[in-house]
């Protein structure tokens, strides 16, 4: 399908393009929040648009560019946790908290703001968790899972933490947290995380 | 002075007494935004409200009552935190998870979301930060200041998980940790607060 030619070519068709992204975004947003990742098909989104799954796939690609999309992430998480897939078990809370607070580094912390800010409005706490859990922390959670059923918990509580950082480090901009060396904010939260993935449960299992 | 006489008597005093003391605690958020909670007086919030110091004092006591009405906290921080003053330093961790992750507990879910909303609204990101740090944390930073200088520090990073509990179990209500056991979630992360509070720094000073 050639870039300049996809749906029609009256003068009127840049618009009505963006107004069918829109659409379509908007349908993902909702379904995304009410089924999770998982259970959304692009063919759903799609239909409740009133478009052909064609289309979407067009202006999205696969089922998480849509999601990406949906969201307004300033980066695919699939790149940023790259180097997590590749670390080794025993380094994972170092690997992680390397690439995420790397990417907020490397933001504005005004994108870095408006994306949780707009994440955080009304309603749309659901997509967050989605993300955070279904996407973001999914490859993560299968090497966790010891003892099996624990991943869940594992992965929120990694969650908690750098969540957190998020907040005090780039939104609130509490000191001398927000003007700390990333390296030093490295070395502080990955025996945390580390913890949190590996280490014992409460309850003395691991 | 007694209560049901305090500045007239007149068929609308109720309503102007409630707008002057919105003008006040108006006053009061701007000045501890702009100012902090240690420079700002009870004096200079009157002078900028064009009222009485008196009047300041008659309503809220003294000026932390006065910050925590500005900020709407449903409960007070100095009570909440009794046990931590209480704790030995070496079981701090679990001493302030117990007290903070119970208050959370203990409200309804709704009036947790919205101090935090209402907090997190514009502008006001100054406000929570003199809040943790010179209001609520103050007591405990004291008491962790080994090396010298790394309380502020130490304190800024159990912001930084605390917030997170705050946001991932109590607003995007992420699954398991939104329903789990209070004395599950202190089991976690009271090891994690306690290893930054008094654990060793990132450079092995300790």
């Amino acid at each position: 399908m050639t870039e300049s030619n996809g749906v029609g070519s009256k003068p009127g068709r840049r618009p009505r393009q963006s107004k069918t992204k829109e659409a379509i975004l908007a349908s993902a947003r909702t379904r995304f929040a009410r089924s999770g990742f998982d259970t959304t098909s692009i063919r759903s989104v799609a239909a409740d648009t009133g478009v052909d799954s064609a289309l979407v796939h067009h202006y999205f690609g696969t089922k998480r560019g849509l999601f990406i999309a949906a969201i307004a992430l300033p980066a695919d998480p699939a790149e940023v946790l790259e180097p997590v897939a590749a670390a080794d078990n025993d380094d994972l809370g170092r690997a992680l908290a390397t690439a995420i607070l790397g990417v907020w580094d490397s933001e504005d912390d005004e994108a870095v703001i408006a994306a949780f800010r707009s994440m955080n409005a009304s309603g749309d706490t659901t997509l967050i968790g989605t993300f955070l859990l279904q996407v973001a922390l999914r490859d993560v959670a299968k090497r966790v899972d010891s003892p099996v059923g624990s991943a869940l918990e594992r992965v929120n509580l990694v969650a908690s933490q750098m969540a957190g950082l998020l907040l005090t480090r780039h939104i609130l901009a509490l000191e001398p947290l927000a003007s700390m060396p990333v390296a030093r904010v490295v070395d502080w939260v990955s025996p945390i995380l580390q913890r949190y993935l590996t280490g014992p449960m409460p309850d003395g299992s691991d």
